[in-house]
């Protein structure tokens, strides 16, 4: 593994280019290698308010049983079973009717031999009844209830932790909260979780061509369009986006906004090996610059590496590199970070191509496809700077580096944009 | 369709059960028939770092060109493409090299015959220049560049709107935004878009016997699980909740709480038929009760209508009759009204059924499934107070009204919880 990562001591290389490019493979290996387990993350405690779509961080026991009583499930009418044997239309058995029975409080009285007390779904059985009536299986004459129908013991009775039981696991470390599972912790008397904390992303990026995000271009100035993309690519990775600014190309700057709180940096722009790009010496200088260069398509200039433990991804600034980048690497490192599955949140479906795809021998292409029906046509101005491909897009494919592309009519996985 | 609903006018039927039941597909009708269009519904402007995962109500149409100069796509020198006819390693063109043009600033001077600019990606090309020689194949000798390689015109320059021109249509109304549509919205100097409101819900929680959610159960007093559950699933749904309280079990309360501004209001318990279900009752004196009891299970107490202009589901206390009731009728409403497709947003797989799901002619079964590779496995346990079944299953699967069930090993649409 060590050996697949070029030696990056000479990072210096100025307007060179890459002298030699990891694969994508190694780059995800190397991520995997320092990226904390699940049990090392950092946790805080969130309100059940919060919750929905929070990772739990610890798995949560009941303290108490649902329902902590036996409950009506029916209404209708609480009674001792036993006195409804034989009963039919033909034979209707009558009961004193005591009084109503309803959710939140105990019957008053216990309940004696025929007698039955009326009763709402919810309610707790009233002492010396054991099964219920529906309503529907009875007629009234004034105070009595007439028996339609037999019943069993414990019929329509929601006995003590038929739902949850005592000591019962109800969610473990690692679920993705799900509306119901607030549900059930509420139910179970928990006001407060203990969630993964969503790791905190800086974006930083850089550029003196840069105007802020969606003012109008001026000039050669020109909008910053990867600072918004990054930060609403965080939040759907469970990620926290720190607000960003766009620093100056100036060292100084950068150095100094690398060393603000955060568990990972991502770098936009200045991450190749031009005149100005000297974020990756920066990191490597300060830091350490793990990998610089992947071969791949676009997002070639990528690198990765760490700055005092916290995890630094520099992005190219060409938009559509930056959203490979990001998905290839950067995202799978968010997701990890916030206890979530690290695979791509993108769903997969089978398409043929409708027409050929050509790829290069030795590097992953990213090729945005247009998916009609179960057709994928490749979107052909393909430009690593044409950012409005990846929205005229449906999704992409990945052609891995060992292959010349596919042919018309080929079989090909399709990752939906979501 | 106005046959196929049952006529409520008398709905003060108290512990009698329903008279007559709707079914699935006429309350999803008239929930379709209220409706709004997508034009329509309430909009409002919101920032660009806001608007990932909102819904566009306008088309948007660009008013610039991007990139709105010609810019280099490479690292390179700027010259004119003619120079370079001819060369090649054996045969090294010079060039002087006049300076440095960096993204953001145009170069100082016109660019003549027998002359190169270093250029850098994304800076702007210098008058004089047609093409951009990438470095990797050039050589430098003090300030003369070596041409290796010839290059065409207009060879690695981005040409002004080749990734979007004045006027096209950049994104639709209705789209949900991705994170990159964020950054070409951004790219084209938007900073507000235009987004459809998120529908307001008031969530009304009734019940006597309720505790706060996640407060420890305590005699026969039980926290709320629905209020926290719904609230996640409004959430989910696109929709905006608003704070919600406990409402005693209370005419009065409740038609209080109806009259406070929503686009949809929930209520959870007190839909039933039960002597203390007087919601129904009271929807149809202060508005209109369309339809109350739908041929399903769980879920069959639900009711739906609307009171000045807020549609209004009643929705079962039981929590899974709660969920199911929310799943089938009220997170459609909302969807819609936030502009977002009607359809469940639950993912569908084919598996074949690990055993027998028995279910009865005439209403519509919504079984919860644990999922194991291809097979599906109904949850015995299967009452609508059984809210961890919920979570213990992976899914559910929809039996339609007019079928017995399946056999074990028969190929069902399971749809996945998130």
């Amino acid at each position: 593994m060590a050996g697949s990562i070029p030696d990056r001591s000479n990072v210096d290389v100025r307007m060179r280019g890459f002298s030699a490019r990891t694969t994508v493979e190694a780059a995800v290996e190397w991520i995997d290698s320092v990226l904390p387990d699940f049990s090392q993350l950092a946790t805080e405690d969130i309100s059940l308010a919060e919750a929905a779509s929070r990772v739990l961080a610890c798995n949560v026991t009941s303290g108490v049983n649902v329902p902590n009583f036996a409950r009506s499930m029916m209404d209708g009418y609480a009674l001792r079973a036993e006195e409804t044997q034989g009963a039919s239309s033909y034979n209707r058995l009558s009961l004193r009717i005591l009084g109503t029975c309803l959710p939140g409080n105990a019957f008053a009285s216990r309940v004696g031999a025929g007698e039955a007390v009326r009763i709402m779904t919810g309610a707790p059985l009233p002492v010396g009844t054991d099964a219920v009536l529906p309503v529907e299986e009875t007629e009234i004459d004034g105070e009595t209830v007439l028996v339609l129908n037999p019943v069993s013991p414990g019929k329509h009775v929601g006995q003590v932790g038929e739902d949850i039981r005592i000591g019962d696991l109800v969610q473990h470390a690692g679920r993705v909260l799900r509306p119901q599972d607030v549900g059930v912790l509420s139910s179970i008397g928990i006001r407060k979780v203990t969630a993964v904390r969503r790791p905190r992303v800086r974006i930083l990026i850089t550029g003196n061509e840069l105007l802020p995000a969606g003012t109008p271009p001026v000039d050669f100035q020109i909008p910053d369009a990867n600072g918004p993309m990054l930060s609403a690519l965080v939040r759907r990775d469970g990620g926290e986006s720190i607000p960003f600014d766009i620093i100056p190309d100036d060292p100084e700057a950068i150095h100094h906004a690398f060393l603000q709180q955060a568990d990972v940096v991502l770098v936009s722009g200045g991450s190749s090996v031009g005149q100005e790009d000297f974020v990756p010496k920066l990191l490597a200088d300060h830091g350490e610059l793990v990998i610089h260069g992947i071969a791949m398509r676009p997002s070639s200039p990528t690198g990765m590496g760490r700055i005092e433990g916290t995890l630094v991804f520099l992005l190219p600034g060409n938009p559509v590199s930056c959203l490979c980048a990001y998905d290839f690497f950067a995202g799978r490192a968010i997701r990890a970070l916030g206890g979530r599955a690290r695979d791509w949140p993108y769903r997969r479906i089978s398409a043929r191509l409708s027409r050929k795809l050509i790829s290069t021998v030795g590097r992953v292409d990213y090729a945005r496809v247009i998916v009609r029906g179960d057709e994928a046509e490749p979107i052909s101005i393909g430009g690593a700077s044409i950012l409005s491909s990846t929205t005229r897009a449906d999704g992409f494919v990945v052609v891995p580096a060992d292959s010349e592309g596919y042919p018309p009519g080929a079989e090909v996985d399709v990752h939906l944009f979501s």
